[in-house]
């Protein structure tokens, strides 16, 4: 892969993915990264690592985050149960200040590699209600970047791509399936199994349930 | 202490340890957070508990961030001396992205706390050429935070006090000695030994030594 380089976050979910295809499409040299930060649904990090590979990124690498220290989510404190039904509001398998966290690393990545591109599979529609998935955060953060860096001190323009931030999941999946994004590599369960099967009832494995009925396309998840 | 509850970055030098005398005065319930990313300089971890025991914090938290897989940074990659003389421009101890990844951290703690300010050591002055360093960026962090956060969209107020910005070396000095912080505690080196000796030649020791000196302030420092 040549082109110019780019940092995607790629977490092993479907999202992900087809963002990682997107900007593969687009001609970037695409370096995934992802996060091991305490989640309950270790599987995805598996998952990111086949999806890597598959769709040809010039390297993958792993910052392990000890953010579950912290405490407040579902998907970090095996204290709170992740909830099988929906909410109103915020869910408590917000992890807090995640995509800030993330960004940053991303963008520290991205300074070493001299890139200006970032790529990350927020989704603003089928969001579950997590404040860091709007689009005005977005853009807050590629303003920051240009503020915080060596690169953008000296002249260089960072820029956020969210390719998904308007999309529901069925398009996404569309989209996804006409890149070539093999569904059964990811996992978006935030209680998957080792093996990567789903559990088929929280908010994740739901969305992305209706997702793959709603785009007419066969769901090539595992189910325990 | 009481006081409404605040997140500190402690870094173990002696600007953190200023702030954190500084967020205490003002009445704070201080929680200090620290982080271990590969730094070549381990023995601030010892200061940072130190400095965070001495002032009386309500918590203190050190995350491990793997930083160090980014490569990229003399304070991280052994691959890169750390120089001894300064240089014009960003010196090669700038660690990418780092108040970025710092500040998201602190702002998920005080997520989790249900705090609504940050306190960080920044300095725009004796600053070593950082950009994340200057007044825009922290502004620009403020704004962010209010976009990331549960606490943001539900109409709370993030402020990030970064009280040293605009103050000299030799001031800051003189601030923590009035609020009573023991500078012997602190390490400041980019290479300090383990027992909390400075080399008394990298960047951040000649900025701590010339301080003391114009500050009339005796030096505590142990060199090597």
């Amino acid at each position: 892969m040549s082109g110019r380089p780019a940092v995607v976050l790629v977490s092993g979910g479907l999202d992900s993915a087809t963002v990682l295809a997107i900007a593969r499409e687009q001609g970037y040299a695409c370096h995934a990264l992802s996060f091991d930060y305490g989640q309950r649904h270790r599987a995805e990090l598996a998952a990111a690592a086949r999806v890597a590979t598959s769709l040809g990124v010039v390297a993958h690498k792993v910052i392990r985050i000890g953010i579950d220290v912290l405490g407040g989510s579902a998907l970090t404190d095996p204290a709170i149960e992740v909830p099988t039904q929906s909410s109103a509001g915020i869910p408590v398998t917000y992890v807090p200040a995640r995509n800030t966290v993330f960004l940053a690393l991303a963008l520290g990545w991205a300074e070493v590699l001299d890139a200006e591109d970032l790529f990350i599979g927020v989704n603003a529609v089928d969001y579950s209600g997590y404040p860091d998935c709007r689009p005005a955060f977005i853009e807050a953060f590629e303003g920051l970047a240009n503020l915080a860096t060596r690169a953008g001190v000296e002249g260089g323009r960072f820029s956020v791509h969210a390719p998904l931030i308007q999309l529901s999941k069925a398009d996404i999946i569309r989209r996804g399936q006409a890149l070539g994004v093999d569904f059964a590599q990811t996992v978006s369960c935030y209680q998957a199994d080792d093996a990567g099967r789903a559990c088929g009832l929280c908010d994740s494995c739901r969305l992305r349930r209706e997702g793959f009925a709603a785009a007419g396309v066969v769901d090539p998840t595992r189910y325990f």
